[in-house]
């Protein structure tokens, strides 16, 4: 796995049961996955030496998050190294212009979009879809950066002066009033298997993903039903391989693709304790070409609220009030140091009460970070 | 942890989820826990040096088996590390003889026993308690070594004339005709909260655990609280820290003790997926004294079956069938190479049917090891 974020820490807890050789490319020795993983290789993900130092000897490479430039894994290919999701089907999760396009062409539903180049080409499509419009750029952003919420054209032509990632544009959506953000994820495998979690409630607080409920609460089944529809032929159609998220916008009207990825993803962290089998097990399942796990939650509910950095330098001083509190709470700590706003950790609670569980992790997430102290 | 078998193996899955540093001094950088965790001292467990060089830094040493001798971890203690358990509570679990007495000493039921020195002092314990009785090693035997069930006084001198290790003692001990042997598992911590596991059946073949069901079925309720209130008794009076298992023979007159460990354990397995909080996740916390977490189970039954080395020297060439088979198998092999009767992994099934989980459980263990081929 490429990359050594908290998503290869988590992957490497499902590989230890399912007796798999996993080896980690690290950015450097302190990283998250690089604390826990036996075979930790360091080096950069866009370091074409260090990418093809660590896959010579792997069976299958895949990643923890999307930032490898496309013609270091055709070098990976040319290893004869599989890299699973391929870069094909990889271009659609790191250029979100291409993203829109692909799905624009299958009738996949997306908010109104349009590649724009400058602010005077900006100002007719706001005008069009209606103020306040979405400002992104089609690479290179990730945790809500890179995304600009514009109330107006001068606004927007402020925005647009900030310099593009090397082979970006700048991409204008309509600004989607929705009831919830959804995240529907499934799981396929190159021989073309496939399973569906149950789709999640999210919430995200400035761009981060802070609460997943499962199963999206209120959700009419019918809806349910069409995002899980709809992540099995976007998978099928961009070929993808391994764990995919389709983050949707519930409105009136169904649902809207936001965005895609293709690994496992913050959304799906409730598999851990909430469903027969993690995502992370499948994502290995599926790139290994081994037959998927049962995705069926274990509970009624299941909550999972992420634990950001916040005041408290030393998470592990709120460690004991928290687990004391509430000996059915799962904790799930990265081994990363505090920063205000960086992902700590999770905690997720399963059970039949939603509104007791929504209390729990929250309450837990929020001494943890030290946003009550009681 | 000293000892990198599969128990340092799982326990490292628990500890990446708490967030803590995990230290394993494995004998060989081959070792099931060694090919997995980041931090492998390569050492001995009976070598001073080793063992010392390991525990500078740690906040507290525990264990992966029983076998460091008492010795070296008081040298553990002189150098200002805790010892969880400690040397005086795992003296019970290194020495059956000493724990027979400290059991008897207690009033806890136990088979009745003798230490004897010779076959003519075997000889009329079991005229007394009558044949066949059991010989064992009071230490250095454990999944089933160094136990001989002998039918007379002739079979009894013949097992004596092999040689103890040092230390060690005979102990003659009247057999149990039992209904099931029980395990009875509790967590407890140094502050003395205690948690207590369902009491679960177990199955030995060969003097190896082969199969668990939780809870006990048929085990009536008056029965099981005897036992968990025996081991939560134990605990306390051996003053154990971290997992204890205390395992059981059920007869018609109620429980006799049979076994005792100090760490996570084989009748404990089934928890990783069976219960709110795995029997590992509960030693790091026990020894770590913090919070313990729920025992609680999460299905209304749960089986454990050991995969067992067998005719197929790779377990991976059955891995896709079973996983096709039934996508909620949860399989957990443990990296070892395959010798016939060495375990390999386990496999765990959770789910409302008994009979099915059995069946399922068994067919899978079986394909893995080539009993089975359909």
């Amino acid at each position: 796995m490429i990359g050594g974020g908290q998503l290869a820490r988590m992957t490497h807890q499902a590989a230890i049961a399912l007796g798999i050789g996993f080896r980690v490319l690290a950015a450097s020795p302190t990283e998250s996955a690089a604390q826990v993983v036996a075979d930790t290789v360091v080096g950069e993900h866009d370091d074409p030496a260090a990418v093809l130092a660590f896959a010579r000897g792997c069976d299958v490479v895949t990643f923890d998050h999307e930032h490898v430039p496309r013609e270091i894994l055709q070098q990976v290919l040319d290893l004869g190294v599989a890299v699973r999701p391929s870069p094909d089907a990889l271009h659609f999760a790191q250029d979100k212009a291409a993203m829109r396009q692909a799905l624009t062409e299958m009738g996949a539903p997306v908010p109104q979009w349009a590649v724009v180049e400058s602010a005077s080409q900006a100002e007719p499509f706001g005008e069009r879809v209606g103020w306040p419009m979405v400002l992104k750029t089609s690479r290179g952003g990730y945790d809500g950066r890179g995304v600009f919420v514009v109330r107006d054209s001068a606004e927007a032509a402020r925005v647009m002066e900030r310099p593009l990632a090397a082979g970006a544009v700048w991409l204008a959506e309509e600004w989607v009033p929705f009831e919830a953000e959804l995240s529907a994820q499934v799981a396929r495998s190159p021989q073309g298997q496939a399973v569906s979690y149950p789709v999640v409630r999210t919430v995200q607080t400035n761009g981060i993903c802070t609460e997943v409920v499962s199963p999206a609460p209120g959700l009419p089944p019918e809806v349910s039903a069409q995002a899980q529809e709809l992540a099995l032929r976007i998978c099928d159609r961009l070929g993808v391989v391994g764990m995919l998220a389709v983050e949707l916008f519930w409105t009136k009207d169904g649902v809207l693709v936001n965005e895609l990825a293709m690994r496992p993803h913050n959304s799906g962290h409730w598999t851990i304790d909430g469903a027969a089998t993690s995502q992370f097990e499948n994502h290995l399942r599926a790139v290994l070409d081994l037959p998927l796990g049962a995705p069926d939650p274990v509970a009624d509910h299941t909550v999972m609220v992420n634990v950001l950095g916040g005041d408290h330098p030393d998470l592990y001083s709120a460690y004991l009030h928290v687990l004391a509190r509430n000996p059915r709470l799962h904790l799930h700590l990265y081994g990363k140091s505090v920063r205000p706003g960086r992902k700590q950790g999770h905690v997720t609670v399963c059970g039949p009460s939603l509104p007791e569980l929504l209390h729990e992790a929250h309450h837990a997430a929020d001494y943890l970070t030290g946003v009550v102290d009681e």
